[in-house]
C-alpha cells in the first residue's frame, strides 16, 4: 500500500464509506509493508535509471541473467560483482550493451547514466595482486556516478610512490585503501590527509594472514583517525560506501 | 626545519652565504622532518583553537595534566577520553574551566569554540550499557563542531522505537550506531538511511559475545549498504569519522 | 500511539473534525511506533501482571531500584538477574515484598502471580558449579508461570544418576540443560528423550574450556536431534525459550 | 534383549527354572542392551511408518543405497539429506517412488504417511543463497507430518518484505530463521513474535564471516528472547527441533 | 537398587511373593540406576580406603569441609585439589590428620594407605613457574599408590641436565611432562623413551602463549610417538591417567 | 658411530694404539650421534623384524616406494598411513607381498611377524565416517602386534549399542574411541571403565566443528579421568600410544 | 626528481636563475619523491647487478615474464619465488639463462654475480616435508651471495642427528630452522648455539596444527633465547633476514 | 661429567686402570651430561662477568633475592625483569649496588662491566604506552655490552617524526621496533632501512587488539623485508637478539 492508496483509504472514510474499525482492521494488516514502500520509493524509484547491484558469486549464470532482465524491465541501471567467466558470457550473449570490467570481475549494464558529481574518490592500492578488490571499489564508484582517480602500487615498503601522490590524496572527497598482507597502508594514508580514509582489508597473502584477519585487524587497530572498516575483499561495499560520502560533499574542495 | 627555515636556507643559498653542497647536504639530512611539520602546519597549526585528543587510559593523573598544560601553551582545544575518577579530579583542581563529560568518561578544555558547522551527526545507541561509548562519540562529535542529536535505548527487540525516529535518522548527514551483543542495529538502520552509517560494536554482553567479537563480526558482515566499521569502544574513533563526514557536506540537507 | 488513539483518529477523520491530510500526515509521521506499541500491547498490555525482566549485571543498585519503581507503576511482575549482594540490599530495602532466590542470583517481585500452566519443565545440570546457571534458568521458568523438576547433579561421567531420572525426563515438555567443561550432557540427555532439549553451555571449566567455548562447541555439534543451543551461562534465555515452548503444550503429555 | 526375553527370565524364575543367581548373572551381563532396545522400542518401533534419517555428505551413492534398502524393509519413512546427484540417481533408479527435493539436496521415500498435524511452522530465510538450507529444514518439517509456511527473500535490509508477512509469523507454532552474513534476521523475528524462534547461521558470505561463525555468534548474543540456536548450515536440525516443538502443540493458536 | 537387592527381587520373584509383572515393572523403572550403582560397587565399594576427588577451586572452604565429612564416613581416602589458603586453614581445622602439600596447593587425607605398586611414575617439568601443576601430578600419583620419581626444572633450553637423567627417564613405566612457554619438552623426552609420555601443557607465558593454548598445540602435534595430551594445568588428570597405566604395568620393568 | 665402534675405540685407547687426546677429540667430535645410534639401537636395531612407519600423505608414490625399499634391507616391517590409490598400486606392484587395509587407507609389509601379545586394545568409534582413522588406529595396532576388537558405530545418541558392549570395553587393557562432531563418546566411554581411555577427534562433522576443533575440545575438558587426548585424525598416534600401553601390561587382566 | 635534480635546483638558485619562492615551490610540490628516490638509490642503484625478487604466486607466466624483462633492462638479477611449473616453462623459454631449482620451486636470473661473503649460514630443516621451504630459504641466501650449509632431515624425535652437527652449527653466522607440526626444533637449536636463529613455522602437518599456527605459536613462545619468527612457510623472508645479518659480520668467526 | 673427568677416564682406560667393557657402560650411562657441560662451559663460564637473566614475573620478592644469591657468588651481571615495587624494595635492601631501571620495570646487578662494542642498537617505539617494553629492550641491550640510541614517540600517525631520525637508523647495526595496536612501524622502519628490524608487538590497545594479535599478525605478514618477530611485550628476547646479531657486527658500519 503506497502514499496514494493511503490516502485514499483516509479518504473513504472521511466520506463514510469506510468504518473506521474496518480502516483500523486494514491499516493493521498491512502497515509495515506500506511504510516500508514508501521509503523505497523515496530512495529509489523517484528516478528513472536508479542503479542495483547483483552479487555474482554462488548464482548460476542463467539465474544472473535472470534477475537482470527483471531489473532492465524497471528501468534500473545493474552492477553485477564477482562474475565468473561463465557468467560474463552469458550476460554479453543476452545483453549485447552491457560492458564487462575484467580487472574488477565486474559488468555493467547502464541505461540512464548517472549525473557526474563534482569532486572524485581516490582509489588507493599496494600491490597487483589487491588489483581485483580496488578496480571493484573503482567500478561501483564510476558506476554510482563519481569520479575516480586511481593510485595502484604504492605499498608502504616503497613510500615514495605513496608520497608522490600526496597531491591527489589530499584532494579526494574520500580515499578507499585497499591492503592485504599486513594492511598498513590505510594506517600511513590517514596519517596524510584529513578526509575519511575507507580501509578494504584483502586476503592477499598466506600463512598468518589466516585469509584477511591480519589486514582486518590491522585496520581496526589503527591509530591514525578517521578510518572506516569493511569486511575483507568487500570493493563493491567501499565503493557504495564512499559514493555515500562523496554524494554528500556538496562541491568539490 | 619549519617552512620558514627551509624559506631561510634558500635565500641564504640565493645569497652565496651556503654553498649548494652544504644545502644539499641539509636538506638530505632532515628533509622528512621538515615537509612532515610542513603537512602538520597545514592541517592545524593555521588556525588558533585546534582541537587535539588525549587517550586516558593507562595514563597517570600527573601524565594527563603535564600533557594538557603544554597543549594549552600551544592554543590547542583539548579532550581527554577515557578518564578515571582520579584523573578528572586532578584535571579539573588544574584547569577550572575543564567540562566534565560523565557519561563519556571525558573531559573538555575549550579555548576558542569551534565554528559550528550546518546539519547534524545522529547518534543510535541500544541499550543503556552502550551508553557510555555513544556518549564519547557525542561529545568528540560536538568538540569538533558538530551538532549532535541523540536517539538512545532503540533496540531491535523493540524495533518501533527506533522507527519513530525514522525522520531524525533519514535527516542527518551521517549516523553513529553503538550496539553489543549480536550488534545488529547498524544493519537495520542502514536499511533505512542512505547516508553514511558508522558502526561500532561494543564489548557489552557475557559468554559467546567474546568481548565484542561477536558485535563486530555482524557489523562487518552487514548486508546493508554504507556501513563503516571501527574498533570495538571505539566511541573516540567514530566521532572523528563523523566529524569528517560532516565537514565534507556543504549544506544540510 | 496506542490501538485507542488509533481508532481516535479516524474517528476524527471519520467526523470531519480531522482532515486527511493532516491524518495522513500525523498517521506517517509517527507509524511504526504505533503499530510496534500495538505489538508491545498485544503481548504484555493485555492483562495485568505482566513479566519484566532486568539484566543485573553492571547495573548500579541505585539504576535497579529506579527502574524496579517504574515498572511496578505499570503493575508489572519484575524479574531482576545477576545480582550482585549489594543490589540486592537496596531492593530488599526498598521492596520489602521481593523475593531473593540466592542460588539463582535472582530476585523476584511478584504483584498479580502468573497463572499456572499444566506440564512441566526439567532442569538438567551435570555438576553443583552449573547451579547458579540452572537455577537462574528455573526461577525464570517458574516466575513465567511453569512448573519446574530440578534434576541435579548428574554428569555424564556417572551416567546412572541421569538414567535413574528417566521417567521425569521423558514426562517434561521440555527440558533444559546446563553443562560446563565438555558439555556432553544434553547429547546424552537428547538421546533418551523425544522432546525439545535447550542446551546452556556454562564458562564452568578452565584451560581448553576457553570460557565456556568448548561447551558450546560440543552442543553445536551434537548427533542428537532436538538440541536448542543458547549463549554461554544464559539461564535466563533458556528459561524464557523454554517458558514459551511449554506455554505452546495445550496440556500435558 | 528385548521385553519379552526379560518377561520370559522372570517367569523362568518364578517357575524355579533358573535360579536367581544365574538370573542376576544374566542380567548383569546383558543389562543395558535390553533397556536401551526398549526406549527405542517405545519411541519408534510402536507405529508403523517412523521416520528415519541418513546424513547423504561423505557416503557413497552404493552405501545410501544399502542403509535404505535396510530400513525399508522395517517399513520405515526414509529422509536423506546433503545428497549429491550421483546419489539421486542411484537412488531414484533402485527406488523410483522416491521424490527427489532439488533445492533442499534431499530425498524423501514415504511408505506410510505422518498423519497430519494441526497448526504450522513458517520458515524464513534472508536471501536465496540460504535458501538449501531453509528448503532443508522445511522439507525435514513436513516428512516429519508437520504443515510449512515459506517466507523467504525478507532480508534485514528490506524490512518491509519481513514486515508484510506480519500475520504469518505470529500464527505459527514456531519459526525456522536462515539467515548468512550478518545473521541478525532472527534477533528481528524475535522481537515481532511471541513463539519460539529456531536460527539457522548459515556459511553464506566471505571473508570476516569465517565460514558461518558471525552469523553464528550474532544468534547466540541475540538481545530478543526465545532463540534457539542450531549448528552452521543445520538445517536437518532445525526441522527436527520444530517438528518436537510443534508436535507438543495440541491445537493451531 | 543395589546388588543385594537386585538379588532380593529376583529370590521374592522366585518365592512366588512377587509377580513376574510387578517385577519387570519395577526393573523397568529404575533399571540404569541399579546398573549404575553395580558399576561404580564394583570399581569403589568392593575395598575400603578407595580414593575421592575434590576439585576446590569455586568451592568454598565450608563446602569442602562438608563433602569430605560426608566422604570420610564412608571411609574413603580424600584429594583435595586447588586448594585457597582459606580453605586448608578450614581443612586442617575440622581434620587434624588432613595433609597439607603446598607446592601442589593440594589436601590429602588418608584413613588407608593404598597398597604401593611396584615401578615408578616419573615426573618432569621445565621450570620453577610449572611446579604447582607438576606437583599437583605427583601428589595425585601418590595418593593412589605409586612411587614417584621428580625430574624437575629440565628445559629445553639446557638439554643437559634433562640428558643427564636419562636412565630415571627410561626406566619409568609412564613419564607425566609439564611444560609452558613453547612446550616442546614432552617431544624431545618421547623421542628418548619407549613408554607412554602424558603431556600437561601449563597457562605459564605471556602473550601469544593464549593462556597455554601454545603448548597445548605444540603438544597435539608432536612428532614423537607415544604422546597423550591432557587439558592445560591439568596436573590432576595427568596424574589419573598415569596411575592408571601404571597399575596396568604388573611389574616394574 | 655404533656401539662397536665405540668399543673399538676404547680398545684401540686401552691397546695404546690412540692417544687419549685423540679418543678425546673422536668423541667430542660425534658423540651425539653415537648415543643416540646406540639409543635407537637399543629399541630398535636389537632384533630383527623391527617396525618403521612411513606417513604417507604429501609423498609421491615413487618416495614412498624408495623409502620401503630402503626399510625393507634393513629388515624392518613396515607401515604406510594415508595411502592414496595411486600409491597403493605402485607398492603393490613393487612389494607383490605388501597387504592394503582399504578401510585405514594403509599398506602394510611384513617380514618377521611381531610376537603377539597378551590381553587386546578396544577399538570404538562413533559413526560411519569415523571409520577411517579407527581403522588406522586399529592396523597400527595389530601391526605392532596387539590384539584388536572393534566396537563400531556406538554413538551417544543410541547409548544401547555402546552399552551392549559393557564387558568388551571393561575387559581391554586400554580403549581407543574416536569421534567427531561433539566428540562426547570418550566421556561416557571414560565412565565405565578404568583403564585409559586414548581419545581421537576426528574431523567428521560440519559448520561449528571447525575442522575437528569441536571434538578436540570436547575431549580435552572431559570432566572423566584418565581420557588421553591425541591430534585429529590421528588414528596412527592412538594406535602407537594403546601399544605401548598394551606393552606395559605384563598380563591381561 | 633525483639527486642530480636536485642539486641543479639549488644552483640554479645559487646562479639567481630561479627565485627562492619558486624553488620553495618545487620543493614542495614533490619532496617525498625525491626523497624517496634517493633513498633506493642509496640502497640499491649505486651498484650494477643488484638483486630483485617476484612473489611468482598468483601472477600468470605471461606477468612474471614480462616483470623479469623489465628488470633485466635495469641490470637487476632476479629471483622468483613460488613457480609453478608453467611459470618455470615460460620463463626458461624467454629467458635461456635462468637456473630453475626444483626442490625451491625457484629460479634466478644472474646477470653479475654477487661478491661472496665470508663465513655461512646453516639451513636446518627438520622432516623432508619441510624442504620446500629450507630450499627457498637457501636459494635467496645464495642468490645475495652467502654460502650455506644444509643440515636437514634432524627432526627433534630423532635429536642425535642433529647434536651430530653440532660443529656445523656453532660456527655459523645465523641458523634458519625450519619445522612444521609442533615446531620445537627452533627452540633445540637455540639452546645450542649462541647465534641468532631464524625460526620459519610450516605449514606441514595436519588436524589442530590449524595450517601452521601451531609451529608459529610454538616459536614466539621459545624459551630459547635469541629466536627470530617469521611468517609461515616464509622460507624467503627467512633468506632475507638472514642475508642482512650475515652481511653484518664482517669476518666469519 | 666434565671434560677433565672424561679424559681421566679416557687416561684409566689407557693405563689399564679401567676394561673398555666399564669405560663403555660409564660412557653410555652419563653421555649427555657430560657433553652437555662441555657446551656449558664453553658459553658461559670460561669468563668472568658473564651473564644472567631472572625472568621476575610469577616469583616472589624471596625467590628472586635468592637466586641473585646464588648467581652472585658464581660472579654472574644479573639482570632481573619484570620486577614488581615489592621485589625492587627487597632487592636493593640485599644488594645496595643493584641499580633499577624504573621505565623498565628492571634490575641489574653489574660485578664486571661487560666490554663495551662498538656500533650501536637502535630502539624505536610508536607511543609512550610502549616504553616500558621498548625499555626492557634497551636496558637488555646495555646490560649486554651495547651501545643504545632510543628513538622514541614515532608512531605512523605522525611519520615526519620517525623520518627525522632517519640517519639514526640508518647507521644502527640493527633496530628493535616496539608498537602496539595496528602494530604497522616496524613495516615502515623496514622501508627505510637495510638491517634486520627486530619487531615487537605490544599488548597495547583494546578491543579487537586482542592483546597484542592485531600487532603481532601485522608484523608477521609484513611485506618489508628482514623483519623479524618476537612473542608480544617480549623487549627482553628482542634485546637478547639484538645483542647477537650486533656482537655479529665487527666493527660499526
Amino acid at each position: 500500500m503506497d502514499r496514494d492508496k493511503l490516502k485514499e483509504l483516509l479518504e473513504s472514510v472521511a466520506a463514510g464509506n469506510t468504518s473506521t474499525a474496518s480502516a483500523l482492521e486494514r491499516l493493521r494488516a498491512l502497515p509495515f509493508e506500506d511504510i516500508g514502500f514508501a521509503k523505497v520509493d523515496h530512495h529509489r524509484d523517484l528516478r528513472q535509471g536508479h542503479p542495483e547491484a547483483i552479487f555474482g558469486a554462488g548464482k548460476t549464470p542463467e539465474q544472473i541473467v535472470q534477475i537482470m532482465a527483471r531489473m532492465r524491465e524497471k528501468g534500473s541501471n545493474i552492477l553485477v560483482t564477482r562474475c565468473s567467466s561463465d557468467a560474463v558470457a552469458s550476460i554479453v550473449a543476452d545483453f549485447p550493451d552491457a560492458q564487462y570490467h575484467e580487472a574488477a570481475r565486474a559488468v555493467t549494464l547502464v541505461t540512464t547514466p548517472m549525473q557526474q558529481r563534482e569532486g572524485y574518490i581516490a582509489i588507493v592500492c599496494a600491490g597487483t595482486s589487491d588489483l581485483p578488490v580496488a578496480e571493484e571499489a573503482a567500478v561501483t564508484c564510476e558506476f554510482n556516478g563519481n569520479a575516480v582517480k586511481r593510485v595502484y602500487d604504492v605499498g608502504v615498503a616503497g613510500l615514495h610512490r605513496l608520497l608522490g601522490q600526496h597531491e591527489t590524496l589530499t584532494k579526494a572527497n574520500t580515499i578507499v585503501v585497499c591492503a592485504g598482507m599486513e594492511g598498513a597502508l590505510p594506517s600511513v594514508v590517514g596519517g596524510l590527509v584529513d578526509v575519511p580514509v575507507i580501509a578494504v582489508p584483502t586476503s592477499v597473502g598466506y600463512g598468518a594472514n589466516f585469509g584477511g584477519l591480519s589486514a582486518l585487524l590491522t585496520m581496526l587497530n589503527s591509530c591514525a583517525t578517521g578510518i572506516a572498516v569493511v569486511n575483507i575483499d568487500n570493493g563493491f561495499g567501499a565503493g557504495m560506501l564512499a559514493s555515500m560520502i562523496n554524494r554528500i560533499a556538496g562541491t568539490a574542495r
